[in-house]
């Protein structure tokens, strides 16, 4: 386990706010232990940091309620969604309160003819794909996990589909905030674009619960392709594969997902999934448009795959066959912790310019053998992304040293090559040194923005810059 | 002219700052009066506000330390592109030095794998785009005016090609950034998404200068695309051409430009650029893609206007008959105050949820004749964004206040349909109050943000939210 530092605990605060939480909220307000220990739970090695209560708010002013109780009494306040993040967002290292949005799960509005819709921050991505998909709309941003909408605009998650569509800074619209005093903002309006003042929607993407908690989200939708098709095909190398990718990437092709499996990984889930792909590099790959231009993708990615050596390229005959393909990378995570089993899977997370893709791989896995350390690796590589999954056996001290060793490493490598030590995960508490490296003088700019806009450091603290 | 208030100026500080600059940069500091109205001058009617001195760095560092020595003193520094904004942007209200950012113009590396570029601010978009043109790549983004890309930025710029490439704050990468106290931070490496703490890159981008100075920039490229079409067709009416791109939107047709111009501003751009174009609501329409895409991008939307009514859908025949088109349209500031001679046009600015454009269009050309005023209409309106161009006697103080009437009208009517008061143009000083109309309380938010990055208020005060 990673340990990080249990920051001061305000007692007398986080004891009185107990108290009037537990009288405004009723049922809808829980210390129970096991639930507690729920809310700090993240899809991690970081340790749990279980807040001391989870309150439930049912609607808007129920969240500004509880950050003015908070506020007034300077207790923590942090946000959860569905807990599948990774680098330790949801803990709670000074205690105070989660703030669970899972019962704010409305769909507010679909406006059809704007191809944008408004939601309350515990919709799942798949509870609104399928809310959607009687309008021919789909969202298109797919982070793996049925994560909540309102988590992933706070991670600035993405995922397969990003190389096409964006990451959720490309794909939400507008938000309303509940500040740190308990003020509702709304940081746009629905207007495709704006130029209207400091861009508040894209400083609270990616802010992690610690500049405001989002209890709205008005995102843009895309109409659901009028085809589809789904294509693998494997390669001699990792470096081969990482070419063809660049060369579509150069090529403008309009590529919707292209997603990279190392030789460990291809082996994890041809076991997990049942398949009998070729165990080498492989790519999976999907492609959106009209009939004509899907197949004219397929054709243009074909020759490309000809061209550095690749081959067994196969479209994908039928939707069925497609979505097994997909479920199975979906499915990628759970997959390789049956590689080694009794470890616990830790996902690294970096993204490098795509021209220094193939290296950055290449060096990884040869940094995996050195440190004698088991690592499959999958990417969202045509944005250069990609994420090693360590399997580590938690009881051997050693070996965890490796794996720590190992992640920042990479971290280091990344940052080295002009790239950031995380491309969809975020910082959190796991990847607060790294930022540093990272960015160094912009992270006094960001320290400057949390104080002015959290002067107490009740939003979410100990999270992404300290203060 | 519209006067906005002089604010109180540091007297003793800025003589100060100008004898240190003077001695410090020598010819590269100006402070003869035309050169300083140059650079209060704005394509706009606000008043001109000159600064005090105009200095012209080299570099960086130079720019660093110009930020420093008026920071010593608390003096206003105010950067400055091509002086192509329209809302007061580079006017100096409380006096100081504009910091001309124009000699900063080298292409510091194109990093063609990678589809980016690296440029310093005083680059203009089409120097940018003739040294990419050898490389087979551009960077799609085209206000209109010849603007510098660090201006461009700084305003958060779209214009024609919006609607299919995304305004400058999808294509910017990120940002190196002078802050109020002369440090010098890089806002993200260049990997193509990331998840590292606070998206400094998108609040800076739409900053107006207000919270640092862009000294550098790295952008997204797209590559030339195999296949450019363009074409143009009439409708019976401003509602049937909304309809029409309405239609193209939702059907995810990937449009590069559809640009609306009314019947009057066709009238003005056929006199001004000798075409014969039908006097009736004209879309101007580009297709980017493969020769295939392209044409069946062009039959989609074919089809489409015949199912609205429209007539005389025309594809160009030859480049040379689609540069024409465009040159047109990039005209069409200029054609309309033709229109009426001896007049200034003053153009207006909303954005609109898609499904609302052809009502705002339509009850804008109603209230131009309750008031009236003579004001063609031309919008990106793929986004839902249009323009007024306001063709106002400026010795006549009765129609000058109906012109301020409609704009803010317009700017009342559009925020009331969900819309902002700029699509594109930016803030400055002309759109302050409207941005409190349209944002209330975020707006309290931008103020702590701008008081905590530039806590003496020297830059480029008196813009966006006054502090």
């Amino acid at each position: 386990m990673v340990h990080t530092t249990a920051l001061p605990r305000n007692e007398t605060g986080i004891e009185t706010v107990l108290g009037i939480l537990k009288q405004r909220f009723g049922e809808k307000f829980q210390t129970g232990q096991s639930i507690r220990e729920q809310h700090g739970h993240t899809t991690t090695w970081i340790v749990n940091q279980a807040p001391d209560g989870v309150v439930y708010p049912q609607d808007t002013d129920d969240v500004s309620q509880i950050v003015r109780i908070c506020a007034a009494h300077k207790v923590p306040v942090i946000p959860f969604g569905t807990g599948t993040s990774l680098e330790g967002h949801v803990n709670a290292p000074a205690g105070g309160i989660s703030v669970d949005l899972s019962e704010m799960n409305r769909i507010l509005a679909v406006h059809a003819e704007d191809l944008d819709v408004v939601v309350q921050p515990g919709v799942t991505r798949e509870d609104l794909n399928t809310h959607l998909r009687d309008r021919g709309l789909f969202f298109p941003i797919d982070p793996g996990a049925n994560a909540s909408i309102g988590g992933m605009a706070a991670t600035r998650a993405s995922g397969t589909n990003a190389v096409r569509y964006g990451t959720m800074k490309d794909n939400v619209i507008g938000l309303e905030v509940v500040t740190a005093d308990g003020t509702v903002m709304r940081t746009a309006n629905r207007a495709k674009k704006s130029s209207a003042g400091y861009d508040l929607t894209r400083l609270m993407v990616g802010s992690e619960g610690t500049l405001g908690l989002i209890t709205e989200i008005t995102l843009r939708l895309q109409g659901i392709p009028e085809a589809i098709s789904a294509a693998r095909c494997s390669f001699p190398s990792v470096d081969a594969a990482c070419q063809a990718t660049m060369m579509a990437i150069q090529y403008g092709l309009p590529v919707a997902r292209i997603e990279l499996l190392d030789v460990l990984s291809v082996r994890a889930i041809n076991t997990y999934s049942k398949l009998d792909l070729p165990e080498e590099p492989l790519l999976l790959l999907e492609f959106h448009g009209s009939e004509a231009s899907v197949a004219e993708q397929a054709e243009t990615f074909r020759a490309i795959v000809e061209e550095v050596g690749g081959s067994g390229y196969r479209a994908a005959a039928t939707t069925e066959e497609r979505n097994r393909l997909w479920q199975a990378r979906h499915d990628a995570y759970w997959a390789m912790q049956t590689l080694r089993p009794g470890t616990q899977a830790f996902a690294t997370d970096v993204c490098v310019p795509i021209s220094r893709l193939a290296e950055c791989v290449t060096a990884s896995q040869a940094k995996l053998a050195e440190l004698e350390l088991i690592g499959p690796i999958a990417g969202h590589v045509g944005d250069g992304n990609f994420h090693t999954a360590l399997l580590v056996d938690m009881d051997d001290a050693q070996e965890r040293a490796r794996a720590d060793a190992f992640t920042g490493w990479l971290a280091d490598l990344a940052i080295s090559m002009d790239g950031t030590c995380t491309g969809e995960h975020g910082i959190g508490q796991g990847k607060m040194p790294y930022l540093e490296k990272e960015l160094g003088p912009a992270t006094v700019t960001m320290r400057a923005i949390k104080r002015a806009m959290d002067p107490h450091n009740i939003l979410n603290p100990g999270k992404i810059v300290a203060v």
